[in-house]
């Protein structure tokens, strides 16, 4: 757990914004121009606290809040806002800007905490069906105009088309959740024992590319990853990097020619490690990418929170 | 268990026929003519049986055929032979008929049983680096002359080249395998508490043609089978009819494009049910297909142990 004052930044809190994901909580007080000053890290995300004990945990972390003012407003995104989560935040239909999402804000009176303002996901019908939840606060941060892509990797990649503050449609790639799955149930699980390299991992974008030209579905590719160590052709025990590669570099080709191909640099938001992979498969494919210098999450609470003068 | 007196054939055994696999054990005796007249089957697959046990299994449930003779010469194939089994059988080059199969069993003298023989699997490093290991024994027990295509689904599902009784080149897709990790530890897993359809089933073929032809991968097509429950398009609780057509599609669509179309009718090997599956499937798609009215894998080591003057 983290507690801590930010940049030098100091005062009292006009607002408390939390981004509460299925495994992580992180909270943060945000003077009245939006610059945070301090913040708080800890691994309650929703799959590790019981349904009935949203209230004590969040009053209980925001409390160690330093600068916390009784009156500031909290606002909240993430899983939390979902089914499984505490209030449920109906999607908004896109496009949807920053501006949408502060109209669709569900307000709980809590008796402790006070007023709670919970941000909606955004869903879509076309050009496919699909939901995001959490990302959406973290796009309403980002400062690019015009025509760009956003891609927020992780467990469901998400790439977004964005027109200005604007998302405009979006596309859910299961990478994350599927690299984990490989590697715990099936053949290749004989990769997880071993160490992952970046010789392996760029050998594995090389492949994914080369497989994309081909039309090869993963279901016949994944199986050269043990068939190449059978075959003494891979380094054993280089798996890991390879499938890692293999599969982020099929969602990275995939979404070029699927329409997320850009002559702007790529917006990447997401944990540390897995931008810098992201970042050096675009360069491979000859993409350049930008990653944003503040914490979109909490610009993106900040902006929405401002957009239905809470502040 | 199984033991049985087979068609109305008796006699007295000429050969010991064993194929066994990962998670079951098939016997067979048959006659100077290479007919069946008794099996077992048990689920003593090589995953169940300790490696040091792998002789005393195999006595006593040889021990328990109908109609064996001590002098019988016994041939075993499948993963029995891989270096996790008990004799490792190295891979033969493609293209391989049963002659090379022959030529290259591995003879393992031991002290109960007397000599049995091992079958190799088969390897290739063109078009893609892959191998097969047991399924090479069903094939050797084909009737089909000419160019055709064989198909036998599962776990790792095969896509077979032949010409005549040649095995050309092949492919592997980790169809089942994948399918299996996906409702156990994705997102995804919430389907596998439903209950399986054949509507689903048929418009998860139907989505997976459409994908093919949009050159998606399944990275970005597997979330929708979430979405669209989410969104209310899709009946909760059949996801799990959807993703098997999704997988059993997606592998079809791409075998075709890759090379393993074929004007002539798709001979299938495999479990029931599955069989079932592929050819609904295969219709869908226009293509034709069969299933050999004998047991290929017995057929397949007769042929073998006959080219190898065993019998």
């Amino acid at each position: 757990m983290v507690s801590q004052l930010l940049n030098g930044v100091q005062g009292m809190s006009s607002l408390i914004a939390i981004d509460w994901g299925t495994s992580s909580f992180r909270a943060y007080c945000l003077n009245e121009s939006g610059k945070i000053f301090s913040a708080i890290n800890s691994p309650l995300g929703i799959l590790h606290v019981e349904k009935d004990e949203f209230a004590i945990i969040l009053a209980s972390e925001v409390s160690r809040l330093e600068g916390k003012q009784e009156n500031s407003p909290i606002i909240l995104s993430g899983m939390i806002t979902s089914k499984n989560g505490w209030v449920e935040a109906p999607y908004v239909e896109c496009p949807a800007s920053c501006s949408q999402l502060a109209e669709h804000l569900v307000l709980y009176e809590d008796d402790t905490l006070g007023p709670l303002w919970f941000v909606p996901g955004l869903r879509q019908f076309t050009p496919q069906p699909d939901v995001i939840r959490g990302e959406e606060t973290q796009i309403a941060g980002l400062e690019q105009v015009g025509e760009h892509v956003v891609i927020l990797p992780g467990t469901h990649s998400k790439w977004v088309h964005m027109q200005d503050y604007t998302v405009m449609s979006f596309s859910t790639c299961m990478t994350g959740d599927v690299y984990s799955a490989l590697l715990q149930n099936t053949i290749l699980s004989t990769a997880a024992d071993g160490s992952w390299t970046q010789t392996a991992f760029i050998a594995g974008l090389q492949a994914a590319q080369q497989y994309h030209k081909q039309q090869k579905s993963l279901l016949s590719t994944l199986f050269q990853t043990r068939a190449q160590e059978i075959l003494g052709l891979a380094p054993a025990k280089e798996g890991k990097g390879f499938l890692s590669g293999l599969l982020i570099g099929t969602e990275i080709c995939d979404a070029l020619s699927l329409g997320y191909d850009s002559k702007r640099p790529y917006t990447i938001i997401g944990e540390d490690t897995l931008v810098l992979l992201y970042r050096q498969a675009l360069e491979l494919y000859g993409k350049s990418s930008m990653v944003p210098k503040y914490n979109p999450a909490a610009k993106g609470l900040y902006r929405i929170a401002r957009a239905k003068n809470l502040i």
